[in-house]
């Protein structure tokens, strides 16, 4: 018997990063390790998805990064289609219920690793469980969506509307369009993207209706109808319907973290899991929780954000188990850095954007500046727009929004850095960015951009 | 008449960003500004030219920036063919010479900018200025190598000969390769990019050959042999002799410095001109210098380096214009960041090779990962390696060297901020980096590069 068990819940990015990490550092006699996974897959790409529906990833399998077998080669007592239903943290132990047997039994803990992830945000809405509606946040949801269109009659193949216009509704926008079908998204806000500011958001619109997909901003669904044969045939908003064929719901997640809050851990202002830098949970010593279901620093804002993205899950998972594992990592925070696509259309942002500064109590200057992404004259050059915010009379960079096309998207990580660092705008202008013609104009656009943001600080006066 | 005289000699893009810059500042009745250029053309990407060459890039006109008409028309009076010959220092004046009527003159300045560039290294080689030997550093080197391609006799449009395997010579080995030669890449070192790392080197040998470019390495070039036409025929090295209808010199630049050592000012270690933060010509206060012609400080080495790159030539420019222009500007130094292509193979650096850190004292460590620019379900993705150097002990990273397929070279620009903002390795392990499949695997490569580098850091002890 070992020494220890480590007991996980969740066997997706986080915990079973953090699994493997301390069963590097720790062998079966040191450490028991115990995971339990309610569905049917392990470490997958979650952010895949969209790309396996659209039939860019030809199979399902191609997104699953380590299967319950592997995991369990590798000393992980693994058990799958079992759900944590209570974490008793006084008595160390949880609950769990196989989900086939329906049988329930507690097992003890001497180190608890949370990571049971996020939720899809399902509104209320009347007919949102009709057959072709569908969520795209699982394998799962995903195979459901790809059966339910083969099995479409031709004849209705042709509309499909989208909810939601952030990452997920404009990538399953794209997914539908190589479907053949006729795409709208309604989208609730002001402009597509709410992860940048509406000004960058109307470029993607533009964009978007250059590929042939329809947005229509300010649209709140109201209710999905359905027809004759109990399938989804309208989505309703206030003011007009939609015929439909297939409904996507892309409208983010929540963080799955009722079990934490039952058994009293401290949750944040978004619901998230609270932890300290070392992913420890709050006030707790042997209780870790990363991935989806924590909220994470961020460094910009001096504030607490949810962000589910495996990238970030799979760096929580490798702090965990090194820490775990006894030896030591910490997650200092994130500046907000993601990407997208539609189509050729890229869409990137770090750090924060105007109304972001506002709630923390920023004052600030913007420049935006159009560029291309290779030398004017070389083949393939296109256009790429920049947004840079810095702070008013420090001119400390606050954030960085790009939409262009191929090529454009990870410039934003030379912003990412730069924030990390604490870079004035000034100081980003003598930055030493790589250059040749195939790659980047001579002034690459993010020092153009952060040339004309030295002259919007300098112009604001004190 | 105006209120003082700026001269600048050289109107490529050091010397005419500064003159640009310089009136934006300061309309014609405060600052006249005369520049003299002896070509014919100005401000132009001398780094496009293999482009040019190749075909890529249709028109040679596309390479050139600003014509002197546009100069001209913002009030700056350029003088084409028009070398300057000499600086008179105390007297406050330079002498000029009129290459089309042979005419002398002296002008007199209150400041000066000198931005003279670099001359081709062409070594004194038996047969080096035989009919079909070409150079590539000018518009006049690319149009007379196209004109002589044009000229071939058809049956003798087979085998070109490359000397030098930096970046002019592999971009070069691709231009002739789409003119449908054999293309044979004479390098005297011991790998191909001598500005990798020669394991990084090997990478790239390997890769020109799955491309069809034969490298031979350890190979160097003793005489230009001609035939009876007098056309070039074959290149002769020590061991053996390589048959050629065209040699293609590309063995790299050195700064035209010898107008500024002959006027006194002070010139380093590698033959360029001294300047300071500002751009200042060492110990001279109305003079300035940048571009080609001077060295700058490597902020890694802690030492200067003559580095001719477009870029850095109009960030000189950019900071000496605003100084003679009475604002306020600096050029605090480079890390040493280069990207190139051959082909589908892209190359990339920054900061120190191994070589350079013992150079200057440094003791290090390194790490070589392979991963993929997109998550490797994702079309299209492609390998990419990764090499991080960094310092023994402390982790702080000191260099990176990228050599991948589509969308490696970039990446670079990541390390170049981090070098900036002397970042350890560890610290580089936390950085938010933009992630979605189309454009990273969950963990970038710099991020896998860097996690395996701070392993090394921790391994090998104190």
């Amino acid at each position: 018997m070992a020494a220890e068990r480590l007991v996980v819940i969740g066997g997706d990015a986080a915990g079973m990063s953090a699994a493997s990490q301390a069963r590097r550092l720790k062998g079966p006699d040191e450490l028991e390790i115990v995971a339990f996974e309610r569905s049917r897959w392990t470490s997958y790409s979650a952010c895949g998805i969209p790309y396996w529906v659209s039939g860019d990833v030809k199979h399902r399998d191609d997104l699953i990064a380590r299967t319950p077998e592997e995991h369990r080669a590798r000393d992980i007592d693994l058990r799958m289609r079992t759900e944590v239903t209570e974490i008793d943290v006084a008595g160390q132990r949880v609950r769990a219920v196989d989900r086939e047997s329906g049988d329930a039994y507690w097992t003890g803990f001497d180190k608890l690793v949370i990571a049971t992830g996020a939720r899809p945000v399902r509104p209320a809405l009347p007919g949102i469980d009709a057959p072709g509606v569908h969520g795209v946040q699982t394998l799962g949801d995903g195979q459901a969506l790809l059966d339910s269109l083969d099995a479409l009659d031709p004849g209705r193949k042709r509309r499909a509307v989208v909810v939601g216009a952030g990452y997920i509704g404009v990538e399953m926008a794209e997914a539908m369009l190589k479907h053949g079908f006729e795409v709208t998204v309604l989208n609730r806000g002001e402009q597509p993207m709410a992860t940048l500011d509406p000004d960058m958001g109307e470029l993607v619109h533009e964009a978007m209706d250059g590929l042939g997909i329809t947005t229509v901003n300010g649209a709140a669904v109201t209710a999905i109808l359905t027809g004759p044969d109990g399938r989804v045939s309208e989505v309703a908003t206030e003011g007009r319907t939609y015929p439909a064929d297939v409904v996507v719901l892309g409208i983010g997640v929540e963080p799955e973290a009722g079990l934490a809050r039952a058994a009293g851990l401290a949750v944040g202002p978004h619901g998230g899991i609270l932890t300290d830098l070392a992913m420890r949970a709050v006030g707790h010593e042997n209780i870790w929780a990363g991935g989806d279901c924590v909220e994470v620093l961020d460094l910009v804002a001096g504030r607490t954000r949810h962000i589910a993205l495996g990238t970030h899950a799979n760096k929580h998972g490798q702090v965990i188990g090194s820490n775990v594992g006894g030896g030591y990592g910490t997650f200092p925070g994130v500046v907000g850095t993601a990407v997208s696509k539609v189509c050729d259309l890229e869409i990137a942002r770090t750090g924060l954007r105007e109304k972001d500064a506002r709630a923390v109590g920023l004052r600030y200057v913007t420049a935006t500046i159009e560029s291309t992404q290779r030398a004017g004259y070389y083949p393939g050059a296109k256009p790429m727009t920049v947004k840079m915010i810095a702070e008013h009379r420090t001119g400390r960079l606050l954030g960085v929004q790009i939409v262009g096309r191929e090529g454009s998207a990870k410039r934003v990580d030379v912003a990412a850095v730069a924030l990390t660092a604490g870079m004035t705008v000034e100081q980003m202008t003598a930055l030493d960015l790589g250059y040749a013609p195939p790659f980047s104009p001579v002034w690459d656009p993010v020092l153009v951009a952060a040339r004309k943001t030295v002259a919007a600080v300098r112009g604001a006066g004190s």
